[in-house]
């Protein structure tokens, strides 16, 4: 389309930084034609200090409207664990069905890995959004006390599970290697990992040219750090998909360049781009944060929004920047969107 | 005690191979006054194709008059996932209430790790073992339909939680460094994650010198390819246990050399060692695998009964061998055996 109209949600610390340098680089990509508005939403613990509230049914049905969402971070060491986590960001994957979680992992020319011998990596993470350990289902009794029981419930069906596994087929289906790994624990969390599989076994056979595999997530693990090149599309439940997103950002040049993307594939809501990346209090405010994981999460959305070609720039600028760091002196957050944008606009 | 009864359970694939060598090991290291006894079983998978079987009541009561248990690894292709999981292995940790599932992760000189620039790796991870989400609870309804769900249900009682917590504390203590990182999702899990929090702070307050932090599980798996040398004991819930120990394995030398030991401190059950890996039926009979990780169960198993100068002989009877590997051939999986009894008894 010829417009684009974003909400974006700077959140705390390093959040407001990252997205200044991310909407910088976005403006600069896209062609004269395309108009792109953009409102400010002050969610995260700003807002929360200030009022208490988390994310309202207004805020919700404010957002609804937009395109798509850019998020820099939310979160400060005043809040309590848990209120913004459950009552904003989860809050919001849940009430826009954001079901698709996507998180490439691609390891760039020049760029650092804690692992020996500079491994190609190449993969996307396709993590289930809205099931799984994340729904919030279970509870506490005898809170405080000796007795305590404290339970958490992993919810799965199969209209959530074979979704996402179709999803992750259609992605590795158009990648050239077409390789789709589950990963799960199946041989311990039978109930859904019966489930997962069986869907997934199912799927298969409406895509015959893609290679599948299975994976225990605890050897999965191990495969990331030694041999991250096996990895094509992975696809995964919530939790898994949280944890081993982490691990693949590590070895593939750390949280600084890693994106993801919210998405809710059938366009009913508006989808959330944001880096994986937190809000890093300890660094906020000093223009030390690389805003590169920011610009990346900009790219999908565009790829997203059907801007391929800019989305194709943004990210083709990403590599030649990464490509010319090494020795190279630091630079601050603005500097490095500063060298983006022009490259991209150039 | 000058005697020891041990169950043997060597199991599929190379658990045969580890197993004997492991035995080897044990025998050359105790002193000629304590008498071994020895008692194999017969369960994994040639008994369930057999018998159907994977452990009966019998079996436990059998294995109950034991002193420790020495397990190789379970597991065929031909048996389906989960079978004897749940009915061998977890049914044994959790009839012999192994809570304390001990798993500790050494770099040592020599041993080659996936990561770049060699760092100091030396850690514990005390993995709870029989609470979370490993009791198997949930369930399924409309199986194999497209209303198909699943749940899996995490119980965490504070009880449970304690105990391992206290385990913990003590072994923190009693290293040099004294740190402790308590390992969750607190900000997601927010019912279980409290639990364990506040019963975590709570231990913390009777051991004021050993300094604690809190890390969630996706971030600590950054941690452990990053900055690994940072740990020196982690406490963590089940799940969250299994899936760093293997990743802690990965970095730390590989599954060839990780030990493991499924503990009942209390002493009421015999306790359980076995290696981290697995039975990996593609090199069993081969003697390609490698003996090591069994031989360093052996040692966690002789310390557990209070043989601590057996342990420590055989712990630097390893650490030697490997010092000695780099640039060598291969050796055979008895071989590396022989070698390490002769280190030992001599
Ligand atoms: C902050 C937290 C709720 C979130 C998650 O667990 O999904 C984060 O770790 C992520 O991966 O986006
Ligand atoms: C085989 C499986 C049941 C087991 C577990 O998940 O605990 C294994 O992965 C381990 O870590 O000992």
């Amino acid at each position: 389309s010829r417009s684009i109209d974003l909400a974006v949600i700077p959140g705390d610390g390093i959040g407001q930084e990252v997205v200044a340098e991310g909407l910088k680089v976005l403006s600069a990509a896209l062609p004269q034609d395309v108009k792109l508005e953009t409102r400010e939403y002050d969610f995260g613990a700003r807002r929360y200090h200030a009022t208490g509230e988390t994310l309202t049914d207004a805020d919700l049905d404010s957002l609804k409207r937009h395109d798509a969402i850019l998020l820099g971070a939310i979160g400060d060491p005043g809040v309590p664990s848990g209120v913004l986590e459950r009552g904003f960001l989860l809050k919001l994957r849940f009430a826009f069905d954001h079901h698709v979680n996507l998180r490439p992992s691609k390891l760039l020319p020049g760029v650092a890995t804690p692992l020996a011998g500079q491994p190609e990596i190449d993969f996307v993470v396709v993590r289930e959004g809205t099931e799984g350990p994340y729904t919030g289902n279970g509870g506490t009794i005898r809170k405080g006390t000796q007795h305590e029981v404290a339970t958490e419930v992993s919810v799965n069906t199969a209209f959530g599970v074979e979704r996402v596994v179709r999803d992750a087929f259609a992605r590795a289906q158009a990648r050239p290697r077409r390789k789709l790994a589950l990963i799960h624990k199946n041989n311990v969390l039978t109930f859904a990992g019966h489930l997962w599989t069986d869907v997934f076994n199912r799927v298969a056979e409406e895509f015959p040219e893609v290679t599948t595999e299975y994976m225990h997530v605890d050897a999965a693990t191990i495969y990331l750090v030694t041999q991250p090149e096996r990895f094509d599309v992975i696809v995964t439940d919530n939790l898994f998909g949280d944890i081993i997103t982490d691990l693949a950002a590590a070895v593939s040049g750390g949280i600084g360049v890693a994106a993801s993307g919210n998405i809710n594939p059938d366009r009913v809501f508006p989808s959330m781009f944001e880096p994986v990346h937190g809000s890093a209090p300890d660094i906020a405010g000093q223009g030390k944060a690389d805003p590169t994981a920011t610009v990346l999460s900009v790219a999908l959305l565009l790829r997203h929004l059907g801007h391929d070609t800019e989305a194709d720039r943004i990210e083709d600028a990403v590599s030649a920047d990464l490509a010319e760091r090494a020795g190279r002196p630091a630079r601050s957050t603005s500097e490095i969107g500063d060298a983006l944008a022009v490259r991209v606009a150039g």
